[in-house]
């Protein structure tokens, strides 16, 4: 069956008739052309510094026949921007549930983060010189970027803490401290960075401290201190850098929308990224069930005499695998919808249950892929242990799933309890009048 | 906001105006109506022997109020019922979400199990003398029903182990054998039993040996040993019966359907009420969910001087239970819709889904907010613990967790292993002589 | 194997000779006699109202019976008190765990509860009158008592919430207030109230406004409002009561230790009583295990075609539940290894892990058996729903698992915090040195 | 506080003094000199490929200063064994505790694994000819040493499925085959392969085809294809390695035992060693709780301006490591104390229970740390990542906790299953006498 007839039939009146065919060809291209690439992409970075000199041919032969067949740049929704495939941000994210189960397949369609959050940053919030400088190239594939957010020495959780210095001196801004997880910063392609710093530290509100400007990458006074590594991978060569900035200058037309404006842009950043990471995330859970398949109908894998498939323990995994991410699947596509009907912000509670639900449900069932596996489960034999840890990542990265419950958890408590309150109590009067009037003894007070 | 207002997003294409505005009056009448009606309902049961002589008032005079707003078998679907409301099940579902909330709503408005299961199969399989006879009452709301399949001495989860004998003897079935789990049998107006036996215990096919016939509550030979409890809690006047029949007599135009035909009445008659149980379901963890929200800014709570909703671990618990309880829903409703577009049998891995995941949901849901309340709520000052007690038994019921897990999984099993495996095996092929091709070494065969 | 050859290898150096006879006495009295009359106990207490002054005969043979084998008064443990039986709170602990199985066992053996802990109060902090009048008839199980500190008005899990108040005037204390889970003060022969209440509410020391006062049940202006339920058990005759204090007078020689001392009495009261249930809880999930394994090898209880112990899924649970249990007792039994070789006061972090491991463990362990019973495990035909009942109050009662877990946590970090950062930073420049020594970079400062 | 103040209270009768001694020097040597040496040792084995070339000269400054203090080979339990320090398992249990937070400790004392198990073998099966040649450099912490086992095309977790062809030629031995997960093959200084395969494939007895035989690295024939990763980290110089043999031929004196006695080999080598696992994986975890306090007192790390210490869902955290881990050590040292008193066979239950217990337990607290730190917990900033990965794999090696828990299942069943069935009749039938001779209606039969 085609990817389009396996759409939840409650989301089939949200996918249009391109949509439905597009998302067949994005099924094909990353079953076809995209994971059997997978390892020659592996290879081609090679070993030691090389890895981040590296550009492997393979990606620019697959985004060739990724541009022929149309599969380009899905992800900008058609609500939002007009520089996308023209797809609504439920259709994208039924494609990228795909694009999540290769390595190479989101770059090879130029749906690939950091940059997709980095083009959606600069076509809302650049202005002309900007997006023809930096967007158009990003659009075309031709370079990289990041953004360069979080820092070593602060909680960034808590992003008022950041602390990077972005000082004007004239027609300059002048950048000093340290970024991390600098992701993408690796690549040799990596042209620009998008960078939050504090441009008016002791403004009284926390929230208008920051500002965001883009720095060309190379520039004197930048260094790469050193490449952070997720559970040993180095995700070379786009990788996780640790970068200093020292007395870093760039012309103040490089701001972006206005001094104090950060918080303003990296909110806008996040809502529809973070749905593209849920949907590839519960893609790669697919592939690790079909992994999982395979393995216990692996006539090799015998133990005691009998398949892993006649397994009990076994097969209430693979039961339990398919229920869990059929509803966080659900969840994540309720959140685009409601994403696609108004914008990130009326989504808050939607993005966040995805944002929570996805990850942790996909890191279980990755993990007893792995343990079905045994030993090629942990190591570089499957695709699992390594998707395993970059999903990780995702319980952390943008908050901890902390964070965000004690903020869904807050919102709700603040929006419902004079209400339900209210309600609870009436409901304790009305009984105890109904009670009273046929001559029962009324409740105690609630 | 109405509940209208609060269809998820995702689901809203498949709700009409209609149902909405009806959903709306459920709402209304559940929360200012039902809910307060509940303690009065328990007191007028009354105590000892008499509970299950019982017809408390409150009930009638629900549904009369209920019937002239119009909200009245709303659980026979449209699509398949003539009888009923005129609804589909994604949009009774719906509804159904709000009856769960209370203790008699369901029967007050005439959409209470295990009558609705029962009305569907007098309607779908009996001839026009059986419907005549009991579904016209039933639909009427004046008598009450029992389903009698679950037998004490056999694992009734596996059905065919069903020993009930029913013997033809001339023009008549004679019934020898016991029954339990005979929900509703306690009810001075359950007047019709429902039972599946074995006509046909030597049959080569064990799908064919079993039977269902009509039996007149009361009959000689009749005999209800006990009723059963839940956690301690009767259930009266409804009741749990364990049911001993002998030499009970029936004529044989209390067939169903035709002889050797139980299986295929058992199997109609489950999966829309696994619908309507999962979303009552729902509904009583959202009530729970607005139980914990009361608690934890009850200004009377405090401790160590801090309300209970500064305490991060219950936020946590508050946003869990919104995460799963609405990822739960979305399961339930997409398998609603799949039986609107289909029927219960293209449903069926859908209907196993929202089986399985609901309860074990509710039954956490519930249990934090159990927690919260401390002594409070393991007694009868909240309806926490009756709830939890009905709703664990939904783990049972209709075939424990553990079975449909099994079934789901082989089932997936068995549709995918060919595909998935020979799709890897593919992939491993095509990355090889790519790898190959490239000049690197292939990878193992998988 | 007797009781005595499963004592765990490491605890074996803590129990003498004498205790390891009693233990195979306790075993047999419990296994023979006592779960045996478990349901003679049930309907000796009858139905209804009756269910209040029951006194059933069964329970005065068992207790003339353990009393010959000497199984009397076991709790009370040697270090601390001289009208015991001569054990350890170890060696008692074992034996605990066979009481816990039986319903009727630990008080045919005067080692019920809340007697155990009142005895206790009475033993030390008791006066010569106090004693001779109350503690003697306790310890010769002639009369049964109740301990009254929570009530339903405040979050008495932070017990200077407490606010009955007890007001001197001239030579009486008069009480007003309520109180409710007032444990034992259903039975008839319950004929004591050991009641914490404020006797100076503005005393700046909120540790010190509350006293204990000896209240005999019945006086005028005490009323048993209701007895409360758990789940749906009422516990009778010993049950649940709420009860009201109105103008209640006892004189001020009732006043147990001095006016004040409330807290000092409760601490003392509840570290060894924590071992008990525990110890007993653990022997209640010993039982669910046995029951579990009867019906796991039940034949007539085959699921298509298969024993239910040839599912590796139930095999599993058995395993899991087998370790859980061993690694919470061994939890246990080290507590009250540290009480033994100092106080409760020096065991305080060992009871702590025992009071909140091992209700969460025994519960999961019985509602794996509730499980594989399916019906018959949620009502009457098993010991188990009933057990599971029990237990779950013990995650709430003398504070609930929550606050347990905060208390541990915080005393763990403020004990540790220094040291653990002081050691951690040495290391981190040690490392430096080591790495700066060798020609390499040093990392990050911590 | 030193480490013997910290030996639970429990297992305090099974400690010696000399070892509480060396249990303290355990500590200071691994807090002081090995913990501040693991980045150095890091940085030592290089980038590449000469990391399989490196042999970092701080593991022999350690080993240098280890002797000194004494501190070699304690893992020889005294029992069984003359060439060790002269501890018990439970003794050496204790300070493999300390041994596993650090990553060069283990080697830096002689007690690494596979060295460990490798030596037990050679000095309980080995002849005088082979002790001579491979224990005695062994011992003196010359050389090290693999054991190959698992093999890639066959699932290992069931030994008899080993394929790896051992056929005797004249005065050879003749080997075909590959092994993988060949830990410890990557070190320049293993010298020594430990082999098991099968010399008679067609024995009748699946348990007597096996044999071992010691195979010298380096011979013509042996070809390492390749190091195995775990999730990212290669463990160089140590590593896994995947190994063919191509006509290897040894002489029939290295035979180990006798012919098809394989399985007796490895049997006997398994049990110490499990407990070794389990107790350095505890130590780990412990070094985890350490760095999560380190953390959450971390004043740079506040968010929204409150510590992490002040965040109830962190601290439950802490309380739920420190209850979870030290009921595990509990289940570990009870195991330790079954072999001293008994032998490994003699300990099956224990053993198994540590084996499954303790590698989950830690995983669930080192990721705690995990999600504590945030990016930090993911990378090379912290133990964490590395130690999370190494134990990963123990839920797999030596058996999948699947095979554990299923066989520990079965073992109880089998031993019970007549005995619980027995005496639960035994007492419904005894109950049932009892209620009718009170005049009641006995309970259905079990």
């Amino acid at each position: 069956m085609p990817a389009s007839a396996n759409i939840p039939a409650i989301a089939l009146p949200f996918v249009g008739e391109r949509a439905k065919k597009t998302l067949d060809l994005v099924e094909e291209f990353v079953e076809k052309d995209c994971i059997p690439a997978d390892p020659l992409f592996e290879e081609q970075i090679g070993q030691g510094e090389q890895r981040w000199n590296a550009h492997p041919p393979v990606i620019e032969e697959l985004k060739a026949k990724a541009r022929k067949l149309g599969l380009w740049n899905m992800f900008l929704p058609k609500n939002h921007f007009s520089q996308g495939a023209g797809f609504s941000n439920l259709e994208y994210g039924l494609m990228a549930e795909y694009l999540g189960k290769s390595r190479v397949a989101s770059e090879a369609t130029n749906n690939a983060a950091p940059d997709t959050g980095n083009m959606e940053v600069l076509a809302k919030y650049g202005n002309d010189a900007q997006k023809k400088q930096w967007l158009t190239p990003l659009l075309e594939g031709q370079i990289r970027s990041a953004f360069l957010m979080t820092e070593p020495d602060v909680a960034s959780s808590d992003a008022t803490n950041i602390e990077l210095s972005i000082r004007r001196e004239g027609n300059e801004y002048v950048l000093n401290g340290q970024k991390w997880w600098s992701s993408g910063a690796g690549d040799p392609r990596c042209k620009i960075y998008i960078v939050m710093g504090k441009t008016d530290s002791s403004n009284s509100d926390p929230y208008r401290q920051q500002s965001v400007v883009l720095v060309p990458a190379g520039l004197p006074g930048i260094t790469i201190h050193r490449m952070l590594s997720v559970y040993g991978f180095d995700d070379a060569p786009h990788g996780h850098g640790h970068i200093s900035f020292n007395n870093v200058r760039v012309p103040v037309s490089n701001l972006v929308l206005g001094e104090g404006r950060g918080f303003e842009i990296i909110q806008g950043r996040l809502g529809p990224g973070r749905i593209h990471h849920a949907m590839r995330t519960i893609g790669a859970a697919e592939r690790a069930i079909e992994w999982l398949i395979a393995r216990i109908n692996d006539d090799r894998k015998k133990t005691f005499g009998k398949p892993l498939s006649s397994h009990g323990v076994i097969l209430e995994w693979l039961a339990k695998s398919r229920i869990e991410i059929d509803a966080a699947r659900l969840i994540v596509l309720n959140a685009a919808i409601k994403i696609d009907q108004g914008d990130a912000r009326s989504a808050l509670k939607e993005i966040a249950q995805a944002k929570v639900l996805v990850p942790s449900t996909a890191l279980t069932i990755i993990d007893r892929a792995v343990q079905a596996y045994g030993a090629a489960g942990v190591c570089q034999d499957t695709p699992l242990a390594n998707m395993w840890a970059g999903i990780r990542t995702l319980r952390i990265a943008d908050g901890p799933d902390e964070v965000h419950l004690q903020q869904l958890a807050k919102r709700e408590n603040k929006l419902r309890k004079d209400a339900v309150t209210t309600k609870l109590h009436w409901q304790r009067d009305q009984a105890n009048k109904l009670l009273t009037a046929n001559g029962f003894q009324p409740k105690a007070k609630m």
